[in-house]
């Protein structure tokens, strides 16, 4: 299991007339503590996209339990269970302190620039069963 | 099974560098076909909204088959296939022409503006009995 | 002077914990009209952005008279006052019925997929020159 | 002159199909860098707003010079050159390493929960007093 965090603090941008953070901006918290989980593995993913090579969201789910407020510090934890195939699945646990606010989960798969599936690049996979042989 | 559609067309202010509708985007479509829909059975979300009672979601389901780009005019049909108890569970198709572009479900319960899960108002629970009753 | 309006319902999406819109929304909403204008003298701004010319925000200013709410319905006009250079300036007046609840505008520059400014495609300004010239 | 600068990654849900930052979402990273400038000078800004003043915007500007890209860091500084009255005027320039991505200001008043215009506290007004006393 491979995992990194984020800690964020909730943008008035974030909430919604509820007073609360709007349930979608939660996948964009999602987003930031992915991004750090491969990196924290040596995959530099911004190089990776920019030369044409995505890991779009295929599935996302969330359970929202407790709310976020504008100005609280969420701590979104981004795990990775499995070594990735085809596919890779990455869970979420978004908490406030000790209080859990929210998990879920998104399943990504590689593309190419036009938007076709293709196999993980030969480095990239490489990255991920390094981290995984680690383990 | 109750059912109602809106068409929107896909704003730039949408994309991501993918060149693709941001996933966390159709958040926000499946919020107004869902608004249509209710207001489609005679509840008028905005006013209970307004006065305090909210149906904030509590879980979010996407399944992503074919991107949105900018421009597009999809389609986003929310169902309602069961009368609703504490939980109402809503579904979702997006459609692009005859192209199915993601699927998906979300699940709601009633708060007040203190945020504590509260029963269905009576004249909120008669509309969606009436709705189900005239099916 | 070239005019064009949408009505747009205010989504629950674009409201913060101050319970109105939060002011950045304004500007997708902006570009929805924008949009409109242009191609309401016949402009395929869809095709143009596809083929790789765009019309960046190089400037964006607004002034908030009144709050627009969740389900409000506003309208959002977009004027071209001049005929196009280098720069495009648009004007933009949002309303509520008759209530004024915002004006602004935005000014473009034509740029490559590279992002380097460049002058506007001779199809482009023929459509410009020809709107301009039928007033 | 009183100044406070915020430090932020670029998300990549920040970015539209031009590959670069949607211009609107700078204005959530002005309100980032305006939040930090308040606090640095003592107040408490999400007990205000959590109490029920709030300082809405009233006028937003900003100039685009060059693009921010997903991955980025930017520093983003507010700065606040005089004294608030009614009204409070905050500066923005918003950098990536010594290049300059955009400036900015916005325009803000005080209003109660109910939305109506409100003279600053007294309590906010003497930690903006004291601020600049001791400047």
């Amino acid at each position: 299991m491979i995992d990194a965090s984020v800690e964020l603090r909730v943008r008035f941008a974030e909430t919604d007339a509820m007073g609360v953070v709007y349930h979608a901006n939660y996948l964009a918290w999602c987003e930031c503590a992915r991004l750090k989980l491969v990196e924290s593995i040596g995959l530099d993913y911004v190089k990776m996209s920019t030369e044409g090579t995505h890991l779009p969201v295929v599935e996302a789910h969330l359970n929202y339990k407790r709310p976020a407020r504008f100005g609280d510090v969420v701590k979104v934890r981004a795990i990775l269970k499995e070594r990735p195939t085809a596919k890779i699945k990455i869970e979420y646990e978004i908490t406030k302190g000790s209080t859990l606010l929210a998990v879920g989960h998104t399943v990504h798969v590689f593309i190419n620039n036009e938007g076709f599936p293709i196999k993980p690049p030969k480095d990239v996979s490489q990255i991920f069963n390094k981290a995984f042989a680690n383990l």
